[in-house]
């Protein structure tokens, strides 16, 4: 692992254990009975934890969009034509797509950022970090050097600090890359020791013709690229796309900032499998929102312990799920916040 | 059944088919691919029918609360003393309960009813409309005479039409009377088909004595009511509760009144049972929230064929589940309202 990665890791702290006792004790006073909020209560503990206060005010969201392209797309692994990858940063960009939407529901911002798209894109508010245009096809060879692997983590995590520097609290993962369902496949496949077949999915909407294809490429990647599973940085590198490498290092740059990441779906699941497996440590700082529909999703979220809140069969991407979890979040900390006691409400325990 | 009864179920119409084609074929022409919103779509598409508008603004939203006492207590059935009831309540007016931060976060009103509380109760902003001092004891004999009944059934209607009349376009449904998992548990029992030991759980937290004595109790409730299965009305009388069947008429009230009803855990969801069993026609109207830890409530969602939307492990009541939903439902509307579609974004299709 690149040097610049180690330090980054090192700086991702222990959850804040007397924050969470306090969560819990406050929580145990509430007009309830005991744990009968269930997650929300859970939130609320692993919140206190990540940040070190009680109920803190995370009403300074982002959910960011990371964007790349896919030499694999070559191979024929998508629904849809790459050039919707530049197509949809536009329309990220212009407020119209579904994340937009659910971000504005939920009060949070959208950071579109290029960071591979395989077209040349100017916008006001684009974040331009573009590491290369698109990567390499897997299929034949290392998707990406390692050193463009190194920078697209290192963008993420700068991002993840700057954005924590300018008051933002919670970060929700959201990626666009059409072909992206095939490196996140790959990434479960090798990283999960799960076979190629048992790891793909329908993605936007491929057919069994496209479903087949997608095996294959897979299969010819770990057969030409020899990724080792105990080398989560050399698979990234090799398998991966630059977007989840960006993601995988807002995750790691979140947590070296205590600020709770959410996970959106399959892509941005994967990319939390490749820094959990890089930094155990980013795992308490984790939020599963949703179940996504494309079939290697709930085999990741076992992978790493987590449980999604929202079953919505949904399968878009973007970050959609992460920004419908948003509330729940708010709603776990109102609850700490606005909830009488047993004692302030007159409510017998007993 | 009472003809009062009859008269409110002759109201409720058939789903606006057109409404929900025009959703359809809008959503299909939006940036995403075909159907990959899942739930969010299929919420918006119901309401449309529900409605019969394409994307209505259902800002206006309420949580209704009915609370009620229950003789069946008596019999050692909760972990709470029946005192906390009209306790719960007044902490309800006062703002400090779970459904009250939860409706705050979802932007809805906590309409609080006294359909059925065993104490006097007087504040400015209660929903006085108490039937009696608390139900007999399921146990012994009927809970309630069929005029009683009768009469909650048809607060819970009226009360709907109030709502809608001011404007409220979104309900949902909310409960707090101690020992009321046992009512809702025997009408599982007699109307699902299921065992008193299969149908009950640990409502507030009861232990395994406590189980036995829920259990004990229902086993003595049916052999002493003798309900029929084919009966709803009879067997709500005979084993419900006064705030039970004051939700079964605001179910039964909304779906007259074309407004969507959001249910909240095993309460609400055994309430939803009897009015689709009174009035199969109500079922379109219904929308789940989330699968609550109580044993019999997936049970009931499985026998209702609803599918819960968030799964958190609470298990609090209150309407608590159903507020939660509120913003998920507002971003069905908004992906109506405001993603571009792939003609206006200049997105391919393929």
């Amino acid at each position: 692992m690149p040097r610049s990665l180690i330090t980054l890791i090192d700086r991702i702290g222990a959850p804040d254990a007397e924050a969470m006792a306090a969560a819990e004790r406050r929580l145990d006073q509430l007009t309830k009975p005991p744990g009968s909020l269930g997650r929300l209560e859970r939130l609320a503990v692993q919140i206190a934890g990540i940040t070190g206060e009680v109920a803190p005010s995370l009403d300074n969201k982002a959910i960011v969009v990371m964007a790349g392209d896919h030499g694999v797309c070559e191979e024929g692994v998508s629904a849809f034509p790459a050039a919707v990858t530049p197509q949809m940063v536009l329309n990220f960009l212009a407020g119209g797509a579904a994340v937009n939407v659910m971000a504005r529901q939920a009060g949070a911002e959208v950071v579109c950022v290029d960071i591979g798209v395989n077209a040349e894109l100017e916008h006001p508010r684009l974040v331009s970090r573009k590491v290369r245009r698109g990567t390499a096809n897997l299929a034949k060879g290392p998707a990406m050097t390692l050193e463009e692997a190194e920078q697209a983590v290192l963008i993420g995590a700068e991002l993840a600090a700057e954005l924590a520097a300018r008051g933002v609290r919670l970060i929700g993962t959201g990626e666009m890359g059409i072909g992206n369902t095939t490196p996140s496949a790959a990434l479960l496949a090798v990283l999960g020791g799960v076979s190629p077949a048992e790891a793909v999915g329908r993605g936007t909407g491929v057919d069994d013709a496209g479903m087949a294809r997608k095996v294959s490429a897979i299969g010819r990647g770990i057969a030409v690229n020899e990724p080792d599973p105990n080398d989560p940085f050399g698979t990234l590198a090799k398998l991966g796309g630059l977007e989840i490498a960006g993601l995988v290092g807002v995750i790691l740059g979140a947590a070296a900032q205590r600020c709770p990441v959410v996970l959106d779906g399959f892509i941005s699941t994967a990319a939390a499998l490749v820094a959990v497996k890089l930094a155990p440590a980013c795992k308490p700082y984790l939020i599963a929102s949703h179940l996504s529909e494309e079939r290697g999703h709930a085999r990741l979220l076992r992978e790493l312990g987590l449980e999604p809140a929202l079953q919505l069969g949904m399968r878009l991407g973007e970050g959609t799920g992460a920004a419908l979890l948003f509330p729940i979040i708010d709603a776990s900390g109102r609850v700490l916040r606005e909830m009488a006691t047993f004692e302030s409400a007159g409510v017998s325990r007993e």
